[in-house]
């Protein structure tokens, strides 16, 4: 796969057309780029589906129609029913002696959290015997994680509704950066932190939410994504305008909660403290958004990208539940202190779910700052949001990015258009040490293994023949 | 004066120029303009003065050299010595007879504020007498004031100060967008504002400034301002991501104030709810700058531009406490409701000085949602920090603009620049009604009165051909 181009391509050339355009000259592309390898015949089977352009539009106007409210904070054990020794995790299906360091990493703190275990060293033992103790992913339960995304049963769990539907989405409180659980560490003082917020931000926000969802509404989480993409955010590793918003909806009714005041103090310092707070609400409302466009025959429009840390896999709007899955690639990004190349475990994480709604990486544009996170150049974030558009069914009428003249973002992953243009979805994320118990080393800049699509295309190539 | 280009200039080929040099070729821009007429000798007089190259270099090293820090929030009665009867207003100084209306409607509704009338139509008598009244300026007591800039002993005020010399500067709390004191109005719901404002808000404030600065240290203001810049707001008409970040460090201590919850909670909701409130904090942070360029001899930079209403004034570093007067313009912008250009006052408020410190106007390019507020197209506001560049001394090397490559906002309005390029300063701002008592009918981009610019060089040239 190494023929199949993933960087930043024609930056300059693109940066001189846009100056045309801008000058309401007409002007025509001519960058073609070759498709992926061995994927003709797949092309042309799926063109030909008759059904194919009326279930993209369909599943793109599904995707974009659902808003995303915050209608309650509650434990996982209530959300999704889940048991003690039942884990959830990010990305598609993996079993312990396949999975990583940091998923490892936070299945052992997860277990320690949940009293399965006194000492988290101890739980290793325990997810090897399998005894009273499951996998799955967060995304069979209407859930997502980011980084590990391991998901307890006594973990609060924020919920989100479309409140056209009635459906859900589900998503845990974010911890803040460094030595976090997500990130695999589950040192003493990680496990501190997720006890205080069991027993304190939990129930407080619960209060705080239901209040607000009682009395003036629920947060509009949708809403707030939009502001953000005016305010420099980009919703996955940069969500400190989104963290603001959501402090400045809901800390009246968490002073009026009748808890203690010290607590709520406190609450709103590491809320106020931790500018990745929103990303753990922008990631369910993506997820709300992409759900509505499963199932739909024919739809070439991926609904999930998802990391365990060992693999990359995304499901498709017309392959069902199926996921197509390949070897999750390290990012290329900035590190965190001395941590290199050489401490990063591959890219993990339900996160990619912002990129496949059409935010992330896919709106670098809105939040030129990132590059100081992530890596990577100005022009490169400008040049990528324009790439994204090469491989998307069309723009986000909501979702607009200021500098790019309010253009929508670039929305509804088309596997037809990645296998034909080898142009591959743009992710940001942050980056986990390979060593359980490490926790963060750095962030940057990854893409999926390219050969997942053309397995994608592939399949929906035979449903296509199977119905001519 | 009509020949003095004020408009945007240039911006297809600024564009263009800009994407060419962002691949790296050499280009040279060739867009000369003429100098404003009858300039040349006085240009050459200050050419000439060996004092003046230094001196720039001092006023604009003491301009960036400055940090804000917000150490109190106190009654003007405490922070500047006033009483009821003494009015404080924006711009250079003005009489009742030349004052327009809404300068007339918040010194009518201050003069009620402060009990000198019950009514606030009977303080026009009160105002023509001058019996026990008195006007003058803010800028005249290290005090700035946005719009009509009212004044008066009971209001509460942001203390603002520059740990490395004591220095300090002054604003009054923003009351919101609309129907508001600043914009001219003075009915009975702006005066129930402005009293709570006195009763509930500023005590609060005051217990939760106190705390935080006797706690974790003063609140940043100056690097809040470096992070807005980042976050989509320019710092004069948009100010969202600087008023959160403000509620953020304030709203731990607000909440163990120790006050009553449900005033916590309201305050919470008021400041939450008005984007502005974060300007009456960078308006002093960039007087306090400002201020420590004042009396540089030889000096051709601005350091101060205000408008009263009725006159647009500056003042340089180099002439001392002199006011250049010209008549303020009417804004060109977007209008609220039905209100059109007939109903719009012309240019008034202290919060120019945004712009003489190098953000507001000048930033535009980091804030390109602003076009929805104030009109204009992106282009233009790239085009408009572009130019900015032109007529200024350098760059700020903490406040950046991502999009622009992190280049810092153009700094230090040089006057010798501006009369020899006729590129006027470009400042963003609300409208206030014509009438007194109508409040906010718009937002929109104006320039200072050419003019001016010549008559401060003209003082310039004639105090170093007194040295010479």
């Amino acid at each position: 796969m190494s023929a199949v181009p993933t960087g930043v391509v024609n930056v300059g050339a693109d940066l001189f057309a846009d100056a045309v355009e801008a000058q309401a000259t007409s002007v025509t592309r001519v960058d073609w780029r070759p498709p992926m390898p061995r994927t003709e015949a797949d092309l042309a089977a799926v063109a030909a589906d008759p059904l194919r352009r009326d279930a993209n539009n369909r599943a793109l106007a599904a995707m974009l129609g659902v808003t995303a409210q915050l209608v309650d904070v509650v434990p996982a054990a209530e959300a999704l029913g889940l048991a003690p020794g039942q884990f959830l995790h990010a990305g598609p299906p993996i079993t312990w002696d396949r999975a990583s360091g940091p998923l490892r990493g936070a299945l052992m703190g997860g277990a320690a959290l949940e009293g399965l275990v006194d000492d988290p060293e101890d739980a290793a033992a325990l997810f090897e015997s399998g005894n009273g103790v499951s996998l799955e992913p967060c995304h069979h339960h209407a859930t997502v994680g980011p980084m590990a995304g391991v998901v307890t049963s006594s973990m609060w769990m924020f919920v989100l509704e479309d409140p056209a539907t009635g459906r859900r989405t589900h998503c845990s409180l974010n911890e803040g950066l460094g030595k976090v659980l997500r990130y695999g560490a589950y040192s003493p003082d990680v496990l501190v932190r997720l006890r205080w917020m069991r027993d304190v931000l939990g129930p407080l926000l619960q209060r705080a939410v239901r209040t607000v969802r009682d009395g003036a509404g629920p947060v509009d989480v949708t809403g707030i994504v939009t502001q953000m993409l005016q305010m420099g955010d980009e919703a996955h590793n940069r969500n400190r305008a989104g963290t603001l918003m959501l402090l400045r909806d809901l800390s009246p009714a968490m002073v009026t909660s009748g808890l203690d005041a010290a607590d709520v103090a406190e609450s709103l310092r590491f809320i106020g403290g931790n500018d990745h707070f929103f990303l753990n609400l922008a990631m369910p409302a993506c997820k709300l958004a992409l759900d509505a466009a499963r199932d739909i025959d024919g739809s070439t429009m991926v609904v999930a990208m998802a990391r365990n840390g060992t693999d990359f896999g995304i499901q498709v709007a017309g392959t069902g539940d199926e996921w197509f899955t390949g070897p999750a690639q390290v990012a290329d990004g900035l590190y965190l202190g001395d941590y290199g190349p050489d401490d990063a475990n591959p890219d993990i994480g339900d996160s990619a779910i912002t990129e496949t709604a059409g935010i992330g990486g896919f709106a670098m544009a809105t939040a030129p700052a990132i590059v100081r996170l992530v890596g990577g150049s100005v022009p490169d974030a400008l040049a990528t949001t324009r790439r994204m558009h090469e491989i998307t069914l069309g723009e986000n009428p909501r979702w607009t990015v200021p500098v790019l003249e309010f253009q929508g973002v670039p929305s509804g992953i088309d596997v037809t258009r990645v296998c034909r243009t080898g142009i591959l979805p743009q992710i940001n994320t942050g980056m986990a040490g390979r060593v359980a118990g490490v926790g963060q080393v750095g962030a940057g800049l990854v893409n999926p293994p390219a050969e997942i699509f053309p397995m994608a295309l592939a399949r929906l190539a035979e449903r296509a023949r199977a119905r001519a």
